[in-house]
């Protein structure tokens, strides 16, 4: 009974949870319950399936009946309620109606099915209808409890608006002045005509927008060309526009952005690592007990194994008991509060636990395995010659790639490239002992096997089919193509620099991942807009020989640069291309053009909907990616490891777990992660070496959270406990604000 | 003799100049000498000069003949020649031999010397002959020493090479990994042609020029349709591609840059504030006297104000005994050594004397000025009101300007525009201390007057030849429009947020500047360059009637978009229209077709040049604006006033010399820096106020380097005086390290 308390203490500490859920037995079964990862992966297919409807409705890219897709609508909606239901029995009921999150989520699915039900009406009598609540969908990406990072970012968006804004107003300022500038300069006293022919800078909003639209560079020198053509000087007009607002303030955006990003999130961290440490306080409250009269409370050993073993079931025994020894320093068999709350974050560093086996082939035949013959090739495999020949085969293989595969001479190399490179594979795992060179850690194995084996299966199967009837399988060639040259990425395995980039870039990798989804929201909404506002305007024919091809199906796009540039597919019909189209305008160049093309077939207010997609994306969203890059690109360089990791590694060292430094960093197989497949080859087994053996996975954390902790705990106070009793009533501050319909 | 020497150790601490100059009395005035200003105004010139010549010099905007050309180099040789040997007298021998800035510039001008031999026999013989040694010109601007912002700026680059060029080389290898694989899926047996009808995608290499064009984004989508218009997955390719290498590794780029930048800068200012403390130190060896036996060395009232008379003799009396009562806190009538140090910072904040004066017509006049009516206008002025008024006035002369000229009465009314704003003048200059208005900080007053002013002016030119001729000089008539648009920028300045943003812009101003001299210094090099490799390729025709024009009077240009896009003016014909290609190019838009254009009329290896402008103005030197742009924002964000800035305002507000806090706030005519022109006007004179004031400017630095030093202040050690007593052969390396030919 306690223990599950305790558990879900410690992992809600852990996993940075801040529900405030009822502590009676019952309750905390269910929020056992709640939480397992079978439901949240539940949850999040059915949030996928509900956002992909979007593929079957109308406009479709596979059409489905409409039937088909309510139903399937119901169902997600029906999953929706059980999982708020569940969540609402968790938690006290006066906290779930407080919660915006909840109320946003009961709103959303109450106009959905409003919605559905008009739109089944309107469309049994035939009238025309719009599913507006699909633009709706994406808040339960965010609302959803498990939404927090996505939040987090939202929170960072919102908290920047009032001085972006400001800062917005100001340049557009600047953009007005400049615009009446142009206006009264090059107004039709000058005749100047567009390259089109157009009349050239007289309408006084054309020319805001074209200068607009010169911020982002999209129409560059273009715009210019005609005053520059009819006088030099003009072109200083445009220098300082350029200056001013491309260079100036959109530095200046950067700037803001990113400084207001820095301390929203530092205040954010703070608040977390409080709720953590109020979190373990409180596990540490329901198990403690007084070993002595008048004593400071503890925790038993056993308790707290016990606890670790609910917690976390995956970790082993010898993990746990190393975690044990780095809390209970002095070996007293129990632990006190300020040991007890590191609980959470050690739990949270990646201990790699190796052990120390012989190869299979030791075993089997040990006889044949440690002849000389067989200790020389173990040698040469583990020699850096081995990896730079191959690294030039690989090289010559790309010059290979590159030539035109029509020469006989050059298709059949390939099956030499393939042959060397299995060869390799099997090479190293008579060397190294293989699951240690399968081990989970290991990427640039798994990497290369993988792709050997599926080039080996692809290029054989390519064959079949070519000798078998002389026919080639376009598909399966490009996938033969594209595993060739995947093949060739692993020679930035091997050197060292590039190494170490690639690693800064994967450890920010899932944190990308959260802007990943942010943008996913914001691209959603305005494809849904879009799709409403533009379906059809715009058309693309497979066929080349059907004459609307030249102008997209529309009349209305004869001869205007759209068309020309065959931009047809650039369209809203569905929601695939939508999002291709949505991409291109965060690109940003040409946007005017598809906008203008829009804009043509639709109305000239149209270019509301580009220009505020790219204030949306372009200005914020893309500013706050880029100040997240840097930022977690500065504390990867200036932050060491913490405290806590240091001292775990310090305690594996004196209890001489330790794996010796210099073998890893010698060890070019397992480059990704530097770990586990070194000690199983045995070829100089040092005796007294212990079976078991620990290594913190470098900087590896196991949550984007931690990552983001990490980046600001150098700031923080380590020995901030003032929190241990902040009252009850005080723990629902920790629970994230939404974002939502608010 | 001793006050010249300490003069110059305070000066050259002041302004961090660190010169190894000879001690000995000649050397000295010299060197004095030497830092005047006049010669140094007169060196820039020259410099000026002698670059401006490009303007002259074959391919030439205004031709002169080589002889005069040729005349005015060897002057400004001369001159520059002069100013070394100058130089050589001040030092110490072996040190000019050792300081690699003097052999570079010994070398430019050997070499430029030689060059204009060789040029001017080649010429007489009619031979071809190019003046190479004119891309050797800007490194004058470096080396002399008074280039020490720009030669910081350059070794921030040359610091952030070897990172940013191990980040490169992955760079290139994904673009390279990435073409080989969009040769194999899309090459020549797809079938597919770009809108032009060339093939797409089928030469290796023009892959990997169209994919690196796509990183810059300038030919998105269109680089894209073809495969995208076959096939809806190739999308995926392009998609992926620009995540990992337009956002991802752009991203990166500016984190590295940002991050080494931010790394040197550190160590340059650490060693700067000890170089500083090293020379005040040796300013107070100098001074030095023993008061009374055994004691600490101390400076006397009397010998530090001869020293500062001599070291700034622009500051009041009343300031510098002000200055002299924060060193001697204890009014003890000398100073030890840690005061002392302090002078050179003292000396660099900005101190503003008030003085309180009657307003003129009140001494004239007295009667009638202080008449009811009188205080009732003045009282007018200076209410709120007043400025909201006149915000309104010009937002209505906003519309009216936009709105067409042509009207008489819209025309009419510029006058009763023009009038209302003198009129607001007058007022002012009524209602305040008309020196107090005009006073040096008063940014708008002065900006308004003028604008105004010049408008009154331009406008009644204007209606003169009108009214005189019917003949309206378009020139006359441009200035009054752009006088009339600027005057509507005042708005700005009345919304205090806004004006936060424009200050701290400006701020940062100077510091810019030293990027516009690295800007020119790459731009003219690279002008240089193309002027010789692609002069007369491309002509811009201004008779629309030549058949010519339609192809840049090159027939290889035919049917080129170049040509189709009018982009003909865009050439290297002549310095001016090169440093114009040169800036469209930085904004990246399009530059590929420029590119191109280019390389068609020549050949294909000139994209080589406009590859590598790109890779070292945009990839680099535009981060490194970039990141200068962002760390002095977060400076001004989270720095507050230095130590001493705070000490000299407890000072003055211990003193009884500080200017009421809300009157200046409350004060919105003199809001560019709050100051000055505030106690003249006299409406309710404070009788115990004394007549003279003192006020800190708020957080305004004299220079660039101060600027920087408060960047990283708050990481240095304020304590830090180990260095008073540095080896003197040590201070040597506090001389910057040069950037040049090395």
């Amino acid at each position: 009974q306690d223990f599950d308390l305790a558990t879900i203490y410690v992992s809600d500490a852990q996993y940075n949870r801040n529900i405030y859920f009822d502590t009676s037995p019952q309750a905390v079964r269910l929020y056992l319950l709640y939480n397992h990862w079978a439901l949240k992966v539940l949850l999040y297919f059915f949030i996928l399936v509900n956002l992909s409807l979007a593929i079957f409705e109308e406009p479709a890219l596979v059409s489905l009946p409409t039937w088909a897709t309510m139903l399937v609508e119901l169902l997600c909606l029906l999953v929706f309620t059980i999982r708020l239901v569940h969540y609402a029995k968790v938690i006290p009921r006066e906290k779930f109606w407080k919660d915006p999150k909840n109320i946003c989520i009961i709103v959303v699915l109450l106009l959905t099915l409003i919605d559905m039900i008009i739109y089944g009406a309107l469309k049994a009598a035939n009238l025309y209808s719009v599913r507006w609540s699909r633009v709706l969908r994406p808040l339960l990406l965010i609302n959803v409890t498990e939404g927090r990072q996505l939040r987090r970012a939202f929170r960072s968006i919102r908290n920047a608006l009032p001085e972006v804004s400001s800062v917005f107003v100001l340049f557009i300022f600047s953009v007005l002045m400049f615009s009446l500038m142009a206006l009264k300069l090059l107004s039709k006293r000058r005749g100047l005509k567009t390259i089109e022919g157009a009349s050239y800078f007289t309408n006084y909003l054309e020319i805001v927008f074209d200068l607009y639209v010169l911020v982002t560079t999209a129409n560059s020198p273009d715009v210019m060309m005609p005053a520059y053509n009819a006088n030099s000087i003009f072109a200083l007009f445009f220098i300082l526009y350029i200056l001013v607002n491309t260079y100036i303030f959109m530095s200046v955006f950067l700037a803001v952005v990113f400084n207001n990003y820095k301390k929203h999130l530092k205040e954010e961290i703070r608040q977390l690592v409080r709720a953590k440490r109020h979190k373990m306080a409180r596990a540490f409250g329901v198990l403690q007990e007084q070993r002595e009269e008048g004593g400071p409370p503890v925790v038993s050993h056993e308790n707290w194994n016990k606890l670790v073993q609910q917690a976390r079931p995956d970790i082993s025994s010898a993990h746990r008991e190393l975690l044990w020894r780095v809390c209970d320093d002095g070996n007293q068999g129990f632990i006190g509060k300020v040991a007890f709350v590191q609980l959470a974050d050690l739990l949270n560093i990646e201990v790699i636990t190796l052990k120390s086996r012989p190869h299979p082939l030791q075993s089997l035949i040990p006889s044949l395995y440690e002849s000389k013959p067989s200790r020389l090739v173990c040698r040469v495999v583990q020699h850096r010659g081995f990896v730079i020949t191959f690294d030039l085969i690989i090289l010559v293989n790309a010059v290979f790639i590159g030539l035109d595969e029509e020469n006989p001479l050059i298709s059949n190399s390939e099956w030499v490239f393939l042959a060397l490179y299995v060869l390799e594979i099997l090479l190293k795992l008579y060397a190294f002992e293989p699951r240690a060179f399968f081990s989970k850690h290991s990427f640039w194995n798994w990497f290369d096997t993988i792709v050997v084996v599926a080039a080996l299966i692809a290029t054989i199967v390519n064959s079949a089919l070519k000798s078998s009837g002389g026919y080639t399988s376009r598909q399966v060639l490009d996938i033969v193509f594209i595993l060739r040259v995947l093949r060739l990425i692993r020679v930035v395995d091997s050197i060292k620099r590039f190494r170490a980039i690639i690693n800064t870039l994967i450890r920010i990798g899932p944190a990308i991942l959260t802007f990943g989804q942010l943008i996913l929201v914001v691209y959603y909404v305005f494809a849904m807009v879009g799709m409403e506002l533009f379906k059809n305007k715009v058309k693309f024919y497979e066929d080349i020989t059907n004459p609307e091809k030249a102008y997209c199906g529309n009349p209305l796009l004869k001869g205007s640069t759209f068309a020309q540039l065959s931009y047809c597919k650039n369209n809203f019909n569905n929601v695939v291309s939508s999002f291709i189209l949505l991409l291109e305008l965060t690109v940003v160049n040409q946007w005017h053009l598809l906008g203008t093309g829009f804009a043509t077939v639709t109305h000239k207010s149209a270019l509301i909907f580009f220009v505020l997609f790219h204030v949306m994306v372009v200005i914020i969203i893309i500013n706050i990616f880029v100040a997240f890059v840097l930022e977690a690109f500065f504390v990867e360089y200036s932050v060491g490891k913490g405290d806590l990791q240091t001292s775990l590694e310090r305690k594996i060292e004196e209890l001489e777990l330790t794996v010796a430094q210099e073998k890893l960093e010698d060890n070019l197989v397992n480059a990704m992660e530097t770990i586990d497949n070194d000690l199983g080859s045995g070829q100089s087994p040092t005796a007294n070496l212990p079976s078991l053996l620990f290594k913190v996975a470098s900087k590896r954390y196991r949550t984007v959270d931690a990552l983001l902790q990490r980046m600001f705990e150098a700031d923080l106070d380590p020995e901030d406990f003032a929190e241990n009793d902040i009252p009850e009533d005080q723990a629902g501050n920790f629970e994230n604000p939404t974002f939502g319909v608010a």
